[in-house]
């Protein structure tokens, strides 16, 4: 099993990112999917949403704490996301399973997927046979037109980043996945909200696994099966400008 | 069958996006994806792409005229998109129709799906009945929540739109479909390139339809099943830097 864990919170495409993202997932035998969203409460639109979206899933919340969320008009790198809803997921992960002592509900495979992200059906099948911590490249990433590991007979030996790399895992969320079975033996292994801006992937794999031990998927890390998309905020000056006139869209009607 | 008419074009979240849509049109039966190239020349990244898709598809190319062209910096809405890609969807599709005379081949609905909105698999099941022309809320599109035609007594009387609403159709491409037989039976009903900002849709439909004659889906347009989002430009700066020192990401890897 593939236990995906996604961060999520409200804005006005919320909705339109989980559909297609439930539309990549479907496709994907054996996905269970952990949605942990960035609030006080569980929402009424992930809640009904998940309910319609025909996968196994988990439906979990913790809210960002206020110092840690991003303001209107930060910049998006100003402050990690999806921390907490991440470790979350993992916490949720570890106590579920202890209910379960067989050896092989141990089995399967942990990814941290963001919900504004694009997947390739083929990425979840790379995963499937990750023993430890596998990697892959990231397009569209960093700055960069992709991120990757670089491999040399058959092992990681550095990574072809545009920023700071000699940071100890300089890849992007979205780059790696990593054995269940490590997550439960290391069960303090989460990530760290205070760690440096982009050093987030880092402050969790460092206590799970070395660079030598990388598994390196997706043709031995030459393709691209993921990339970093990110959707735009859409204008609202429309809705304004008639919600002043008491014409706006129709509040009762979910988007 | 669903004919889905979709242009697309080169730039970095091209096979992004269509990876993800494709996983969309995956799950609806009976569709033939109609994928139109704004290009000279077939690309080998959309060839392939189609290939490996696991979908019916038909793939044509048209290049825009460059003095139609958005250029870099032009704000969005300066020049209509996709226009020449619809229109030669449109003409495949009745010249293909031409060739198969037999009474079953000429059921269908048309839609124009750009290649980065979000569409519910619910909404193919709410076109697939359209007699003439139906139509539907879309989300996030023209500065507002959702534009929708408002429904009374079971017929379209006016539309909810921040903008121009006395267009003859003042309508987003994705909010509205129109059937095999109607296209066919209108053998010179296209967009019209020349149709000032806003008016594309209106330049197709005033000649296919009445408002009167429209059909309301979506529970008399109540709900939103597809969204109009939008995806970010990738900042390349680190690329930039990189390539600069002779190391940039390799060029031999399809992103
Ligand atoms: O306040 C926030 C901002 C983001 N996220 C989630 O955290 C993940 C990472 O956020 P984002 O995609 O915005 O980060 P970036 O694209 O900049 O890496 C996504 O799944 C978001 O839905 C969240 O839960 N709360
Ligand atoms: O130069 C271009 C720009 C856009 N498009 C396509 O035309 C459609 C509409 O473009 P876009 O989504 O950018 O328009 P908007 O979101 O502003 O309505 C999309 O399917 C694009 O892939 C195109 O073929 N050539
Ligand atoms: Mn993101
Ligand atoms: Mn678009």
């Amino acid at each position: 099993t593939i236990f995906v864990i996604t961060p999520t919170y409200v804005r006005l495409v919320q909705k339109a990112e989980l559909t297609r993202l439930s539309q990549t997932f479907l496709h994907v035998p054996q996905l269970h999917w952990i949605v942990v969203e960035d609030s006080l409460h569980k929402t009424p639109l992930v809640t009904n949403f998940l309910m319609k979206s025909g996968l196994t899933y988990t439906h979990l919340h913790v809210p960002t704490a206020k110092e840690r969320k991003l303001q209107e008009g930060d910049p998006s790198w100003l402050k990690p996301r999806g921390v907490e809803q991440r470790n979350e997921g993992l916490r949720w992960l570890r106590e579920d399973r202890r209910t379960q002592p067989e050896e092989d509900s141990h089995q399967g495979v942990v990814y941290f997927a963001d919900d504004d992200n694009t997947y390739s059906l083929q990425l979840f099948e790379e995963m499937r046979s990750t023993q430890r911590v596998s990697v892959w490249p990231v397009g569209l990433v960093g700055g960069m037109k992709f991120e990757s590991p670089v491999v040399e007979g058959g092992k990681v030996v550095r990574f072809h980043t545009g920023w700071r790399p000699s940071r100890p895992f300089p890849m992007d969320m979205a780059g790696f996945a990593v054995s269940l079975k490590l997550v439960l033996a290391n069960p303090d292994a989460c990530f760290d909200g205070e760690a440096p801006m982009g050093f987030l992937e880092s402050s969790l794999l460092k206590g799970l696994v070395t660079i030598d031990e990388l598994e390196p998927k997706a043709d031995n890390c030459t393709k691209v099966l993921v990339w970093h998309t990110r959707t735009e905020k859409p204008k609202m000056k429309r809705e304004e400008a008639l919600q002043v006139q008491g014409l706006g869209s129709d509040p009762a009607v979910e988007i």
